[in-house]
């Protein structure tokens, strides 16, 4: 497969969601979809549909559409799902500790190896069979364990102190849920953050939008 | 102030980071802003910004910049977060017993009046001050409180369901955190879905990328 060099930011944010619609798909059996029909489900025209996938090389045959699994198992092998990715989480608070729990890691390639925290009561047990170990052991751990990722649920006061551990310990990207901006001390390290307030104000505007449709001008 | 009709997905979707970025300016005392310093602390371009911004009426004044605060009340105004929306919680497992605890909804315009859950070692109690409601209350509560927003943070096998239940009692959205697809039953219902493994996904596309640069084309 071909990929076209640069794809824009747009695109690849909505790769994620193709796999995750294709993923449905195949659970629920279908083998073939037509571009049209895959953009219905997804709320995107059949034409950006095959837009997107072209910037990756392109997958389907006109008049015949595309293949499920095929597809999925291309968008997988592009999103790095099969490169087997290890994470760690930091802070084993409520957020912590629903992700541990609750997150389908394997799912989307990712193994769990570890979670911090510097709570003596939480330190040395174990969540959803993950064992949470001291903070002050994280470089050590860093330094054995091959750890790609690492997951903040910290406080935000301690948030980008620990984002700059993370950093110099050599993880290749952080995730960030403390809802506050981490600034990384290294070029070479992504910060993936998730605002759930970024998500909430989308919501507030569209839903004020409907509460005063004939508005637009004032 | 004059707002452009018709206004993208993508704009809307940057709008709550100008107002979070904006926010954390004006706590650092910055008063006045270029377009071109705005754009380099979000990672846009000076003229990204000043074609987002004009699609709300365009607020700066050229060789002049923005002001901070008269900027992020004006986007706070069209994000709706004046408006004095309300809010309830369904599902009090650890997200959403983190999200009670911490997310700042003042912040953002919300007011968050109650949750609910099915777990009568929880139904009754208060979490952060909020009162837990058993779920067969749900319609009763909204037909009497003006609720805007339903949270979902229940297991996936209940989604839908209570998606339905939300849509049909007349939220004006949903805020879905189950990580699997709501289809509402009511057009005029928004649904708004914070999707972790879409964030992960990007951040292992992102981490791939750096893993292996010079291999483009295969």
């Amino acid at each position: 497969m071909k990929r076209n060099a640069k794809v824009s930011t747009a695109v690849i944010r909505r790769l994620p969601r193709y796999y995750r619609h294709l993923s449905e798909l195949q659970e629920s059996g279908v083998v073939r979809i037509s571009s049209s029909a895959l953009g219905k489900s997804m709320g995107l025209t059949a034409s950006q549909i095959r837009q997107d996938l072209f910037c990756f090389g392109g997958f389907g045959q006109q008049g015949y559409g595309y293949k499920v699994e095929m597809l999925k198992e291309e968008i997988g092998e592009i999103l790095g799902i099969s490169r087997g990715h290890t994470l760690v989480v930091l802070g084993t608070g409520n957020l912590g500790r629903a992700i541990i729990q609750n997150f389908r890691f394997s799912s989307n390639g990712f193994q769990l190896l570890a979670a911090f925290d510097i709570n003596p009561a939480v330190v040395g047990t174990k969540i959803a069979g993950v064992s949470v170990y001291h903070a002050d052991e994280l470089e050590g751990f860093i330094a054995v364990h091959s750890v790609d990722v690492g997951l903040l649920t910290v406080p935000i006061a301690a948030a980008q102190w620990m984002g700059d551990r993370l950093a110099n310990a050599g993880v290749k990207g952080i995730w960030n849920f403390t809802n506050c901006e981490i600034t990384c001390p290294r070029e070479d390290v992504v910060v993936e953050s998730v605002h759930f307030s970024d998500s909430l104000l989308t919501l507030s505007y569209l839903i004020s939008q409907r509460e005063e449709p004939k508005e637009d001008n004032r």
